[in-house]
């Protein structure tokens, strides 16, 4: 091993590396074993690869916003329409980045491959355009001051136009540098080592993927994901054909104007599960019900007040004024989302779980092998999971009538509030899995709003006053404790309990060793990371 | 005790009751023990004698808003500065209630004794003239929806023109009825039960006060309280010859603005303190340090945006702007404040510091025994701690100087992320004393912004979900656990520290009876339920 050794801290890293060894271990010449090849590849190989024209080698987030439109989208930086469509003729891949967009910019929207903007939520122009052509979109990304040739971050990162960016429209996360594969860049030897990665890890700590529509789903199965293990479903609630049904639930005046407007969102969120679970047929897929406050789904209220100001607002305006005021939120973070919202207007969340269970249905008749798993978000009593169980089941059962034995339908909560973590004894005695939710899990617990500590964590950071970003790398004493403590609180009352964390930390080296020792079940991150965690979760295996 | 229960049973309660054991007791002619008296008088029982025209029994808090000027006020509602006017002539106490105020509404706010709004900051027209008066206000309590004749809360509650209500402009709470004390109705009888009740809790459970302004003090001082728990020093920076240097300090463009700003701010905040130091002499007085986040003291931005498009603004209000969006935050409540902008702006807390230390030599050398503890809000790891404390430290031993054997300053933190009680051992290391902000604690434990889940927790409390409001009593299985693991991990590393609550649990029965069997040195709240917490300690004693 010595030589080895040596040679190897002489090797080159990335593709060249994983080529090297994946050769020596199939040479079979030495006594190099395909641990020996688990050992010597880092992450930080992988990400080498995957991202090979990075800046930086760890394709680092310098700004988050809304992710509006899902998708990875890398390149060039324009900061102006024309510019734009110069750069398109060019031949380069163009993220737009303005403060906002207006009709104007359509022009660009129409040949860049990402917009980013600083101003303006889910309903802004930039997004509902971006989601209607599958662009991938970062909105109100307020922490960025968006100029005519550049942008700051508040970290103080200068991005100058023609600077190479990256966006993700899931995650509403900003990198520098790109995060595009490209397949050139890839050795066939990587999904051998891959694999020799899942043979140690199996039975350990399975990977899925936060994916949200069928295209993020079937390239996380590329990626080797053995599951969904976060569906975001606000997604499919936010294309150009359904954000005004949405609307029109939240203004309606009667019972009736819902009810029409839940049943046509019914048929559409039918036909993306569909899609959905047939891109993930045979493996779990996990459907997190809506987690956003219904203030997201409307214009932003400081607009509207400028414009009726300006201008006056027609009836509509008028309308989703008076709609933005009565659900205005001081912390949207701590506010009335996810189960709670549930419990305001159960009939949105029992809508989702039919649309699901019959899409699974449909899966079933094409002979398709559907395996749904409904997340209940933002728990923070037993409670509120008994309640929305007991709906959650009767729509089940009313779907699936005489067919309950041919699907099983498991649900489970996140574990994203302190509090769940404290009673997840409690919570595990009524679900069929738990899923910690590790981003506001990270937020609730230090207190940090991730959208607003940007501006001080680059001074915490060099203060030493943290050793990490606790966004990035779990907090293993802080919120570790509440990890772990609620891992054996949920197991004592509900042995074997299957429990997995699908916070971005899902997709972090160091986390993820940390997970495997506390027990969890899988991690679940974006799918470009996912053959990092594969081997991350090998090598905390061999503990290296 | 048979005969004395029935009799008990029968009896009437409040002040009679009062009146009734305390006689029995003074009386001697049968075995009714001093002790059997704090057994038959229940903290209702208080409320009732302090509060004598609350229409219910627990004077209910109805809405919170942002306590904008301290002090308690009650009176009857009105909605109309005209009609304001007649019912002060008819020798009413009138609140006034508007949506917002503008300069039409001085000759109103003359003659009210408070003032409540719906709209606007810490900074918008009727909190600055009320902080100008002396006169309580609570502002931007958004959850309310005022009209002309009578205002709706988010829980259906009905408030018309004529009925009494109540404002505590230092916790923002609005309540139904009186809190106002007549003081012909407290029998003299109770300060002979309160003193039994203190002899029973001597040594066990402190009861202090949370009081911001010298009268504030005084007033604790005169219902009992043993020292102030939490001086929050917002309000010592938001009078309305206050205000505008903070305005210079956040808009200052170099460190001479800055510095000339902060030097008048640390001239009138030592007078302050002086004041309160003297109201509490001889007893410990409990500074936090500044909590709010810097845009509470800028205006409101989307009423800035608004003025913007209407009419343009002028070159200081397009500062203001700029400024309000540089420090906009999605959630406050987890934004930069506390020891977060303390990193950021340290001389802003430096010269609080040294005010205070100063104001206590001022009372040193006036014969006074000052006894000073600085408190720093919002800690989520130990190294803030060392941070804060080192220069806190510093200034200390800068007023000082030769005089250090003097005086003692006590530096501690307040627990009050879940993260705080979590690593509570690494901060008793660093720490004099430690105290639970339970309000804070309770939002971040379950996720709830006390601000925004108004509108779901009438819906929570009817279906079970909850057995109680958590922000009244405390959540023993949540919160509870993460006090009681927090006072082990602290008194573990550190013997004998001295432990609190300063949250508004700390005027709760229930709570009260946690906190002294958790083993919490003292309970902090509001002046008015001082009374009422005195009591309550004796009976946990007794475990009644």
């Amino acid at each position: 091993m010595a030589d080895a050794d040596q040679l190897l801290r002489n090797a080159p890293r990335g593709a060249d590396l994983v080529r090297l060894v994946v050769a020596r271990v199939v040479d079979g010449g030495d006594a190099f074993s395909s641990l020996d090849a688990i050992r010597a590849v880092t992450p930080a190989d992988i990400e080498k690869i995957l991202h090979p024209q990075t800046t930086s080698s760890t394709g680092r987030v310098v700004a988050t916003g809304l992710g509006a439109s899902p998708g990875v989208a890398s390149g060039v930086a324009v900061f102006d329409t024309w510019r734009a469509l110069d750069a398109d003729d060019d031949g380069q891949d163009v993220i737009l980045v303005r403060a906002d967009t207006s009709p104007a910019d359509d022009p660009a929207l129409a040949v860049a491959v990402g917009v980013l903007t600083s101003r303006g939520g889910l309903t802004s122009h930039a997004a509902v355009v971006a989601r209607g052509r599958g662009l991938p979109a970062v909105c109100g990304a307020d922490s960025v001051r968006i100029g005519d040739t550049g942008f700051t971050t508040v970290d103080g990162v200068v991005v100058s136009e023609g600077d190479v960016i990256s966006i993700d429209g899931s995650t509403g996360e900003v990198f520098l540098g790109s995060l595009v594969v490209d397949d050139d860049e890839v050795p066939p030897e990587l999904d051998l080592l891959l694999g020799w990665a899942d043979e140690l890890r199996a039975g350990r700590l399975a990977v899925r993927a936060n994916a949200d529509t069928p295209a993020d789903a079937a390239l996380a199965r590329a990626f080797g994901a053995e599951g969904i293990g976060l569906c975001r479903t606000e997604h499919l609630f936010l294309g150009p054909d359904r954000l005004p049904l949405v609307q029109r639930i939240i203004l309606a005046d009667g019972p009736d104007a819902e009810a029409a407007a839940l049943s046509e969102l019914h048929r559409v969120q039918r036909a993306d599960f569909v899609e959905l679970l047939e891109a993930m047929d045979g493996l779990p897929v996990t459907v997190r019900l809506l987690d956003l406050p219904l203030h997201e789904f409307l214009p932003d209220r400081s607009q509207l007040e400028v414009a009726d100001a300006r201008d006056g607002l027609d009836a509509e305006g008028v309308e989703l004024l008076a709609a933005t005021r009565r659900w205005h939120e001081h912390n949207p973070m701590l506010g009335v989302r996810g189960v709670r919202l549930a419990v305001l207007k159960p009939d949105v969340y029992r809508m989702q779980v039919r649309a699901l269970v019959e899409a699974a249905v449909d899966r079933l008749d094409a002979g398709g092998t559907p395996r749904v798993q409904v997340m209940v978000p933002l728990v923070a009593t037993a409670a509120e999971l008994v309640l929305a169980r007991s709906w959650i089941d009767d729509e089940v059962g009313a779907v699936l009538g005489q067919r309950a034995g041919e699907l099983t339908v498991r649900v489970g909560a996140m574990v994203e509030t302190p509090r769940a973590a404290l009673r997840a004894g409690e919570l595990a005695a009524v679900a069929d899995f738990l899923s910690f939710g590790t981003n506001d899990l990270t937020q609730m617990t230090f207190g940090f709003s991730r959208d607003d500590v940007g501006r001080m964590l680059a001074a915490y950071l060099d203060q030493g006053l943290l050793p990490a970003d606790p966004f990035a790398t779990l907090d293993v004493d802080g919120v570790g404790e509440l990890v772990t403590g609620g891992i054996d609180r949920a197991r004592a009352a509900h042995a074997g309990l299957e429990i997995g964390v699908c916070g971005e930390h899902g997709g972090d080296p160091d986390s993820i060793a940390f997970f495997l020792a506390a027990g969890l079940d899988y991690v679940s991150c974006s799918p470009f990371r996912v053959p990092i965690a594969r081997l991350a979760a090998a090598r905390a295996v061999l503990a290296v």
